[in-house]
């Protein structure tokens, strides 16, 4: 399976089904054949007396066209054929006796014959019946120059939601099709598409690039070759500025972009972002989208939308629908920034910073004893990890050796130092053990700040190295020598018996083959058997040196 | 080029740019290097005094996450890293500083090792400003049974919904935190993809179909063979409910459908119809989406994520937000239906027609006419189409023969008669051209029934073929002989009169080597060049048969 397809036969009364489900929509029953969608809350008798009804529809595979543009402010209702093909006369014209009353009904088309012929001919039986029935035809598309019939496409949107508008303020029906045939004749429509579409059931093609294809798996008008999102959108830019610059039409445009299928949300962000650099924030005022907007199947592809930005456009743009696919008409500005407030805790890392002889001499040894051991931990660390634990810790070391020598750390004040040290570390250190071992320190000079006990502030920061990094002791990590330390230290003992609890817990590590979290856990236990943890060993060696006075 | 992408290494700061063009956020200065953005509107010092921030982020490539769920009841801020990979702290804590205040900053954090740490450490950094600062980690993936740190995916989006919506109500931060951690707890989510992502500037892999993934390409855990979009669906039900059945867990449920990158709109509306049918709507009472809301660059699959609809959840799911990728919640219903109306104009075609013998004589002879001229049209469009113009105007001299001989036609009252004929021609005759004649007819009728001049509907219903079939005289279509004749009629000439002017139309179209519309557009030139257009012929014969009485 390459897509998410049942039966190929199924799919568009399946995704007719779905929108149904989820939205105030109630639909043709299934048995007549027909699928025709209308807003729940529209009585022809009632709305309809002094509200135009606005359907549209045609072949199924654009969607989220035609049913998610139906609620209040937009469609009144939508009539879908099967997949690319134009639904029934029959279809339409019973979607019109459904939904129109005194004050009439749109049909909004786009320029394909099946629907022009179809929808043009449920029209005329419906006038037939002294129904006031009215038609604009959508032809935005500028792919082919001097086109007798250019097709309609992803511009057509946007007369859903003008006449959309325009009834619901309860404009007439004569003036609505004016007004909406005058928005046609101001905007145009272009894409460009990687791929075709492929029908369910079908194996999908690969295309060259084309410029200028239609909704249907039309192929383009030409074959092009940009190397990226920038060359593309200026592929685009090019011919459908110019068609419109031939019909006088010139910026500040509302621009649609509109995703014909699967392109990612990161490939339409790259594509939004150059459209914006390439004509400026002054030129693209309004944005709609970019989203799924009018699509073609699973087509890789995009299409761009301009029309001038005029006051009536964006009034009707901008009036809220309760439509679920409209995406919203978005005005664009350069971003506004601010200074990010990056600044070094300037207090825990000072010049000058009072130095206690004992600390200092304490930290130095720490030091040393990293140093010396850095070796045997890449080694301890090759045998688990990626061979760098020593390594690591010696980046830690020197940090705080560099800043001890320059009096930046205040072996004085502890809470300082922590803080100082929890600094270090998660600048110089690097790695996720410098990141835990700066939250140890950052969280332990917290503590110690507001309770002055270095027992308790120890536990606690290493309580938030559990929390954040995720591990837990006998997952052959730091921990396994940290915990009983500290625990040893909260029992009131002494450095050297802590360093002894430490030591134990590092050489528990050895006999420990099942590794949850930090660097073991993706290494076969049988690998692990008797190799004690470099995180560890380097713990209970920082408290060998602490109580080696 | 296969993806619409500029530089591999400007993919994030060119979405970020373009999101932060369209909604009113600002931005942390580019030189900066960090990638923050915030709500315009807040000011710490402001709402913050009353209202926590909630801030989230996280690896870039899960578009919109995070930056589109930014907006008044929804986030504060977000924080964006490099592709899959985490936002450094300095970033996250700037981020805190910029919008923390009185009533303190939650951060939503999804549970992957590099977020934790920076989000963490920062988060300590921040309390150790004395910002009051809170964290939830969310782990709602049920991939791997009895994992010790399940990752955090799509559910991520309805913390920031619930966290959101209790900022804005003044909630206090350690409530909201607790809230936040209950839902996490109550959630489940698991997806399937068909692909892997493809990192921009690498080349997309097919991957087998894999439940269980990550959103960082992690492998899933199973391979699975799927052969449907239900079986799919199937797949990631049965895990799913299981895992939250362990938990004390039941529906009726939220259900958040989310496509993980590149699927059409097609497959998530067949997988939303496939949710809602194999669980039912009792038990699926609301939907988010389907839409992309935390996707994994181009990964072309879809993850679902349930929570029980507990009045909480709902009111806060259901909250007006500014946020512009939030897509609603929505209340699954099965759809009402309505019984479309299909009725026939019986007037048009009733038993026991009252019949006008000349007339009847008159279409008797155009049927004769049609069925001899069968092989003639067919042998014509086989030079220029399909050659069914023949099968196909005998269908519609048939349809009408059967009528006629069953007294169905009106041949005493023409509106009635034109009427019929346009049913007839539009249910039986098929093609363009069926169409394309029922309008002529219906068109004429209404006009006749208003005005009851006969030359003057024939016209208004030529007027309609062009305007709703596209074609114009010169295109090599019916309207080459019909428009002569029509205007001759209109001149008050005879129907002989009427009969020669189709003829020599019908003639003129074996010298017009450019069609732009019909059967004839898509065929060469050379091709058309002495072969009179099959649908001209067929007109011309009709005028003749009328002409010889």
């Amino acid at each position: 399976m390459d897509r998410f397809y049942n039966a190929p036969g199924d799919v568009v009364d399946e995704i007719l089904h779905a929108a149904a489900a989820t939205a105030p929509l109630r639909v043709a029953e299934p048995d007549s054949g027909l699928r025709i969608l209308i807003r729940k809350d529209w009585n022809k008798t009632d709305q309809g007396r002094h509200q135009v009804a606005v359907l549209s529809g045609g072949g199924a595979g654009h969607e989220p066209a035609h049913a998610g543009y139906i609620g209040e402010g937009m469609l009144t209702g939508a009539i879908s054929g099967s997949l690319f093909a134009s639904p029934s006369v029959e279809a339409v014209l019973a979607a019109i006796r459904e939904v129109c009353g005194d004050a009439g009904c749109l049909l909004v088309v786009k320029n394909y014959t099946g629907d022009r012929l179809n929808f043009g001919l449920a029209a005329e039986r419906a006038r037939g019946e002294s129904l006031n029935v009215a038609m604009v035809i959508v032809a935005d598309d500028v792919a082919i120059e001097n086109a007798p019939q250019p097709r309609g496409i992803a511009g057509t949107v946007l007369v859903h939601k003008l006449a959309g508008y325009l009834a619901s303020q309860g404009t007439p029906l004569d003036e609505i099709r004016e007004r909406a045939e005058a928005l046609c004749q101001r905007m145009g429509s272009l894409g460009m598409a990687l791929s075709a579409a492929a029908q369910p059931g079908q194996a999908a093609t690969q295309r060259s690039p084309e410029l200028g294809l239609g909704i249907h798996n039309e192929t383009g008008t030409r074959q092009v070759d940009p190397k990226s999102a920038d060359e593309a959108m200026a592929l685009v830019l090019e011919p459908l500025r110019n068609a419109l610059s031939d019909r006088q039409l010139s910026g500040p445009w509302i621009a649609l972009l509109n995703d014909l299928g699967s392109c990612s949300t990161q490939e339409m962000g790259v594509l939004a972002a150059s459209l914006l650099r390439q004509l400026g924030f002054d030129q693209v005022m309004y944005l709609i989208g970019p989203a799924p907007l009018m699509t073609s199947l699973d087509m890789h592809g995009f299409s761009l939308t301009l029309l001038p930005a005029d006051d009536e456009s964006v009034t009707a743009l901008s009036a809220p629908t309760t439509a679920p696919a409209w995406p919203g008409l978005r005005a664009t500005q350069a971003p506004t920034q601010f200074s990010p407030d990056t600044h070094q805790d300037h207090e825990a890392l000072a010049d000058d910073a009072p130095q206690d002889e004992k600390t200092s001499a304490a930290l130095e040894r720490v030091i040393d004893a990293l140093r010396q051991a850095r070796e045997e931990l890449d080694a301890l660390d090759a045998k688990s990890g990626d061979g760098d634990a020593g390594a690591s810790m010696q980046s830690g070391a020197d940090a705080i050796a560099k800043a001890l020598a320059a009096r930046r750390l205040n072996t004085e004040a502890l809470p300082l130092m922590f803080a100082g040290i929890g600094q270090l570390l998660s600048r110089d250190m690097g790695g996720s053990s410098g990141v835990l071992l700066s939250i140890l320190f950052t969280a332990a000079a917290a503590s110690l700040d507001r309770r002055g006990k270095l027992d308790e502030a120890l536990n606690a920061g290493v309580e938030k190295m559990q929390a954040y990094g995720g591990a837990q002791p006998g997952d052959r990590t730091m921990l396994d020598a940290l915990v009983p330390a500290i625990e040893s230290l909260q029992r009131g003992e002494s450095l050297a018996q802590a360093a002894r609890a430490a030591r134990d817990g590092a050489q528990a590590t050895a006999q420990l083959v099942r590794a949850n979290a930090g660097r073991s856990a993706y290494v076969p236990e049988s690998a692990l058997k008797g190799v004690v943890d470099p995180g560890a060993e380097a713990v209970a060696r920082v408290f060998e040196a602490l109580a080696n006075e």
